[in-house]
C-alpha cells in the first residue's frame, strides 16, 4: 500500500529473531540501501511472480485482445481469496480436530476466521461488479483460445466446497463425467484427499453434540423442550375449544393441529433419520438439538459466541449460494442461455447447482420453522444451571501450549 | 470459476488459429485427456505462481503467525488490480498518445476503460473491510518481521500516480528522501520514465483544449459567454436598483458585486496562469475553457461521451483520495497515532497525502464554482453549429486500421 | 446531512422566483431568525412525518419487541426507493412516449436516468445486509402481529413490475388469487392502468425498430448480416472439408452443422414468432435486429450511447433478479422452508418468481448466443453510411422547446 | 417486499394478544377481505406518510427540475436511517444506564445492536454513489430553491454525535453561531438534553472502569503490567549492551531509549490527565487501564464478547469519519471549494470536522501505540483467576425480570 507505514521496527523483538538477524549480519553487506538489510516490499510479496503472470491466450494466437488481461486478473483474484479461505478453513478444522475447541478460549479465533471468510466472500460478491464491465461482445474475442479452460477446473473451489461440506455424492455431473475427473491426478488425489477429511459441517456437527445442556441426566433440554411444547399445544387447544362455535374456531383448531403435526415430526427422530438418508438434513439428532438449544438460549453467556458461530456459518453458506447465482447471471449475459435453440448446457448447470442441495448447513435455516414462543421454553435456574456462565476452560499447562498462537 | 462454461469451444475460428493449431497437432499426443489438446484453467491462469506465493516471514522467522497469511494476500490482491489499472490507463493514454482519440469511434473504448478503473476502485475500497478483520494485536504479532518493507515501496501505485497526473514536484518526502530514493534502481528508472510521459492529465488536457466550439473564429464560446454572463449582472444590478432601499437590498447588491468579482477572475487569464504556478490550477486556460464548454452543452449528442468521460475522471481522484483517506483509518486502528507520544510520523505522513494536492483533476471540481443559469449560457443554433451532432470520424483507410483492436 | 452546504443561496435567482419571494415578504416575518424567511431542513424533507412514521404492532399490543423497528425502517427504505426508482422509470418512459427521444439531445438524459436506477438496485441489495442482522428469534418475537401484512402487497414494487414490462399473464398466482386481488380496489385499479399503459419494454421496442441502418432500402442490415454469415459458414466447411479424414474432422463438420442451425434459426421469422407466443422471446423481430445492428456497431459514435442503454437495461433485470434472490435466502433464514413438513409454501412462491421468466429484456442477454466473428459482420463505409456519426437532432424550434428540462 | 412471506400467522398467539383481539373483534367488521381483520402492509409501514413526502420546491416556485427528486429522497433515507441508529443507540445506553449490562446475559443485545450501527452505516457510506449519479449542473438547476435549508439543520445527526459522545465544546463553529443556534427552539432544547445526558462514551468509560483483572487487591493487572514492562525493558537493554560497540548498537539503544520513554507515559497518570484535559485522550486513566487488559486477554471466555464491542466502537467512529470525508468529497464535487476565489467556507468548514477531534474512541485506537510482546503480558492462572472464565450472572428474581426483552 502506499505508504503505509505498517511495517516499521518494533522496538523490541523476540529472542529468536535476534539470533536469526546476527546470524545473518554477514549476508547483508552490499544490499540495496533501501532495504537497510530487511525486506522489500515487492520482495515479500513475491511480485515478480504475482504480476507477472498474466499471459493473454489471444496475444500468443497473434491477436491480441485488450479485455482478456481482465479476465485473468479477476480469475486470479478469485483464485487469491480462495487460498484465503483455505487457509482460514484449514486452521479451523485444525482448531476442531485438535481437540483445542474444547478450550473455550479458542472461540475468539474460531468465530473470528469463520467471520473472515464471510467478510471474502462479500467481497468476492462485489467483484463480479468489475468483470461485468466486459460485455458478450468484448469476451466473444477472445473466448474461442481458451478452450477447453473451464472454471469447473478451479481446484482451490471444489476443494473449498468439500472441506466445508457440499457431499461430493450430490454433485451434479459436468461434461457427464464424475467431477473428480475433470481435472488432473495429483488434483485428483487432493479432491478425493479433501473428501476424505473431517469436513467443517461434520466437525460443528460433533462440537454441537456436545453443547452443554443437552445431558439426559442434566438438564436435559430436548425431553423439557418436548413436554414445554406439547404442554402449550394442549392449553391452546383448551382456550380454543372455549370459544364458541364459528369458521373461525374452526379454522383457529385446523391450524393448530397442522402445527402440532408439524412439532411431532421434530421429535420423531425415526423422520430426522429419514431426512438425512434423502439428505434433507445433514445433521446428526444430536447436533440438531444443540443448535436449537443453542438457539434459545443464546443470551446466556456460554452461547453468545457459539450463536455468533452459527449465525456465520449460514452466512457463508448464503453467500456462496448468492456467488453461484451471480454467477449464472453473468454467464447468461456473456454466452446466452441457447434460448431453446439446442446449444450446450453450459448456464443449465449452472442455474442447478444454485440449490439447496448445495446448501451446507441448510438444517441451521431449516430450524427456524421451529422456534416457539418464549414461554414454551424450558425455564433455567441459573444458579442450578451453571454451566450456562461457566466456560469449560483448562488447565494451565494445556492452556500454556495452546496460548502461543502456533494453532 | 465454478463450472464456467465460459471458456467453450467456439464454432469457428479465426485462420491464424488454424494455423497455430495445426502446427501443435503432434505436441498434443499424451496430453492429459482433461485438456484436450487445449490449455488447462490453472495452467491458464499461471496459478502455480499466483497461489504459492504466500510466504510468511513469521514462519520463516520460527514464529508462524496465522494472520500474516491475510496481510500477504490482501497485499497481493491490491497489486493484482493495480496492475490491471495500469493496463487499463497504458491503453487509454495509447489511445490519446497515437491521435485514435480523434477518430470518436474510439471514445467508447476511452470510455469503457476509464469507467472500469473506477470500478475496480470502487472494489479496492471495499477490501478493506476483509483487513479491518485483523486487529492491531493481531498485526502487532508479526509486524516486527516485515521491517523496513513498506508500502510506500509499491512501484505500481506510484506509477498509477505517475500516469495520472500526480506532480512528482509536489509529493510529500517520506522519511526525508524522494519518493524515488526509496526504490531501487531499475524501478526507479521506471518512475523517472513515468514522470516524463504524458500523464493523463496531460492528455485529457490536449484533448479539451481542441473542445469543438473554442475556434476564436467559430462558435467563440469563451468570448461569447463573458459578454452573456457580464450582461447578466448588468441586468441582475438593474432589477436589485429597482427595489427601495433596505437592509436587504444592500446585502444582494454586496453579494452581486461578490459573484461578479468570482467571475471575473474566470475570464482574467493571468490569474489563472498565476493559479496554475501555485499548483491550485492544473489544467492550461484552453482546457478549462473546454471543460466548460462541455458542461454547458452535455446535452448535445456530439459532448455526451466526452461529459461522461469528465465525470469518471473526477470518480477516479475521488476514489483514490478515498483508497488513501481509508488506508490512514486502518493505520491509525494498527498502530495507533503515536498520540502525542513522539513516536514515528506514519500516520500524519499520510494523513499529508489525503489533499486536494494529490487530487488531478480537481479543476473539474472546482468548475463547479462558475456554473451560471441556463439563460445565461450561449444560445447554439443546431442548424448553423451543427459540430454539435456530427461525429468527427476518419476515412476508411485510417478507420479500418483502428477497428482491428490491436491497441 | 451534516452541515451540508449544498443549499447556499444562490447569487442570482431566477426573474420567477424573485417574484415569488417578494409576494411572501410579509409573511416571514415572525418566523425563526434560523430559516430567513427560506426553507428549513426538517421541514423542506417533511420529516415530522418520515421520522414518526415508524409504529411497532408489537408495543400496541402490549409487547414492545426492539428489533421490529428495524423491520419497519428497512420495509420503509426499501419503498422510499421504490418511489424514487419509479420517478425515474415514468420520466424516461415519458421521454420515448412524447416522441422527445428522436431529438438525440435527450439520450444522455434517458440513460443517466437508467443508470441511476441500477445504482439504486445495487444500494438495495446491500441493503439486505442491515436487515440480516435480524436474526429468525428476533424475528419470530414479533412476526404473529403482523399478520396478514405482507410484502407481496407492495404497491410501488408491483408498479414498477408492470412499468418495466413483467407480463402480467405470466405472473406466478399468489395465494392462489390473481395478484391484482391482493391489493384494495384504489390500488389493483392503479396496477391495472399500468398493464395497459406502454411498458418500457414496449418503449425500448418501438425505439430499437428504428434503428438506423435497418431500412430494407439503405444500408438492409439484416439482409447483409445473412448473406455474410451464411457465406462464412461455407468458407468454414470448404476449410474443413480439406482436411484429411480423421475423428476430430468428423467432430468439426457435426459442431459447423449444428452451429449453422442455431443461425438459420435466427434468420427464420416464423420461429421467432413462435417463441414470442411462449414467452421465450419478448421484443419484435424488427427489434431484435436493431438490437443486434446495436451491438456489432457498438463503437460508432451514433450508437455508442444506445450501447450503453442497452447494457443498463441488463444490469436492470440482473439486479432485480438478484434483489429475488437475495429475498429468497433471506425468507430461507427468517422462517425456514418447512423441510418437508407440508407448512406453507412462501419460500416456495418466492423461489418460483427467481426465473428468466421475470426477466423482461432477456432478448438482450440470449443474443450473446447469436454473436460472430468480426469479420462476418458486414462493412460499412462511413463516407456512404453517413448515419453512423450523425445524431438525428431536430429544428431548433423543437429543441428549444426540450432545453427547458420540463420533462 | 414482494411476496414477503414474512407476515404469516404465527400458530399461536400469547394470551395477550388474544385478549387485544378479542377486544377487537366488531371493530374488524367491514373491512377489505384482502386483510382478514389484520393490517395490511401500507397501513403498516405509513406509506401514505412516506411516499407523499416529496415536494419539489423547484416544483412550487413554478421550475420543476427533475433531479431534485432524488436529492429529497436520498436525505430522507438518510433521516430514517439515523432513526434506527438513534433507536439502537437509545436501547444500548438504557441497558448500560439501568445497570443491566451487569447481568452478561444483555451482552449480546449490546453487542448485536452496536453492530447493527455498523452495518447502517456502511450502507450510508454506500449510499453516496446514488446522489452521486446527480451532477453540479443538475444540482446547480435547483438549489437556489432550497436556502436557507441546510444539512447543517439535520437535527438527528446533531443528536447521534451528541450520544455517542462528540464533545459539544469541541465543535466547530458554524457560521460563526453556536451549533445550537442554528435550530428551533424545541430542537435546541432536544440537543442541549442530548449534551447532558450520559454518552455512549462515558457509558462505555463505567463500564471499563469495572473490568475485572483491575482490583489493586485482586489481580492488580495495571500493577503487574508496569512491572513486567520495565523488566522487559531492562532485559533488551542488558541484550544490546552485550554486543560489540558499533553504529547499529547505539542505533538500537536511542530506540530503546526512546520506546521507554513512551511507555513511561503510559504509567504516568498526570500526564494522562493533562491529555485528557487537552482532549486528546478521552477515557479516564482506569477506562484505559480496563481497554488495554480486554486487549491483552480477549481470548479469555470473559473477554471475547467485550472485545467484540470495543472492536465495533472503533469501527462506528472510522465509519462515521468516513461518512463525513464522503460527504465532504461530495460537496466539492457539488459546489467547488471556491477554488482561492474568496466564496464560501462551505467546503472548509466540513473539511475540518474530517479530523481526529470528532473521533469519540480515539483512545481504543491509540491504545496500539502500547502493544508489547506476549511474553511480557502479565501471565493469568486460571485456577486461582477464575473470573476469566465466570461470567457475572445474576440471581434468578433479577434474571427473569430481564429476560423478557422488554427493553
Amino acid at each position: 500500500m502506499s505508504g503505509c507505514p505498517y511495517f516499521q521496527k518494533k522496538f523490541v523483538s523476540s529472542s529468536k529473531q535476534h539470533l536469526k538477524e546476527d546470524e545473518n549480519d554477514d549476508s547483508q553487506t552490499g544490499v540495496n540501501k533501501a532495504s537497510k538489510g530487511g525486506i522489500m516490499y515487492g520482495d515479500y510479496l513475491q511480485l515478480d511472480k504475482i504480476v507477472t503472470s498474466q499471459v493473454l491466450q489471444s496475444e500468443l494466437k497473434g491477436n491480441k485482445i485488450h479485455d482478456e488481461h481482465l479476465f485473468i486478473v479477476t480469475h486470479q483474484a478469485y483464485e487469491l481469496w480462495f487460498k484465503q479461505v483455505l487457509w482460514e478453513l484449514d486452521s479451523v478444522r485444525e482448531i476442531f480436530i485438535s481437540g483445542h475447541v474444547r478450550d473455550e478460549r479458542n472461540m475468539l479465533k474460531v468465530n473470528t476466521r469463520i467471520h473472515r471468510i464471510v467478510m471474502i466472500f462479500r467481497l468476492l460478491l462485489d467483484q463480479f461488479a468489475v468483470l461485468e464491465t466486459m460485455t458478450a461482445l468484448d469476451f466473444y474475442d477472445f473466448r474461442e483460445y481458451l478452450s477447453p479452460a473451464s472454471g469447473f477446473q478451479s481446484l482451490q473451489f471444489r476443494l473449498l466446497e468439500n472441506k466445508i461440506g457440499v457431499p461430493h455424492n450430490q454433485r451434479v455431473p459436468y461434461n457427464r463425467r464424475h467431477y473428480r475427473d475433470n481435472f488432473r491426478d495429483r488434483e485428483s488425489e487432493l479432491l478425493l484427499h479433501s473428501e476424505q477429511e473431517p469436513t467443517l459441517l461434520q466437525l460443528v456437527e460433533q462440537w454441537l453434540e456436545r453443547t452443554p445442556g443437552l445431558e439426559e441426566d442434566g438438564f436435559h433440554f430436548w425431553g423439557k423442550l418436548e413436554s414445554s411444547i406439547f404442554e402449550g399445544f394442549r392449553k391452546e387447544k383448551e382456550k380454543i375449544e372455549k370459544k364458541t362455535a364459528s369458521e373461525m374456531k374452526e379454522e383457529m383448531m385446523a391450524e393448530l393441529s397442522k402445527q402440532r403435526d408439524i412439532f411431532l415430526s421434530l421429535f420423531d427422530e425415526k423422520r430426522h433419520d429419514h431426512l438425512v438418508s434423502t439428505g434433507q438434513r445433514k445433521l446428526s439428532y444430536k447436533a440438531l438439538q444443540g443448535a436449537l438449544m443453542i438457539y434459545f438460549y443464546r443470551e446466556e453467556p456460554r452461547f453468545q459466541v457459539p450463536f455468533q458461530l452459527l449465525t456465520s456459518l449460514m452466512d457463508i453458506d448464503t453467500l456462496m449460494t448468492k456467488w453461484r447465482y451471480n454467477h449464472v447471471c453473468m454467464v447468461h449475459r456473456m454466452i446466452g442461455s441457447k434460448d431453446g435453440t439446442g446449444g450446450s448446457s453450459g448456464y443449465q448447470y449452472l442455474r442447478s447447482t444454485v440449490s439447496d442441495r448445495y446448501k451446507v448447513f441448510v438444517d441451521l435455516f431449516n430450524l427456524a420453522t421451529f422456534l416457539v414462543p418464549r414461554e414454551w421454553v424450558p425455564k433455567l435456574d441459573p444458579s442450578e444451571h451453571r454451566f450456562l456462565y461457566m466456560a469449560e476452560c483448562c488447565d494451565s499447562s494445556y492452556c500454556s501450549s495452546s496460548s502461543d498462537d502456533s494453532d
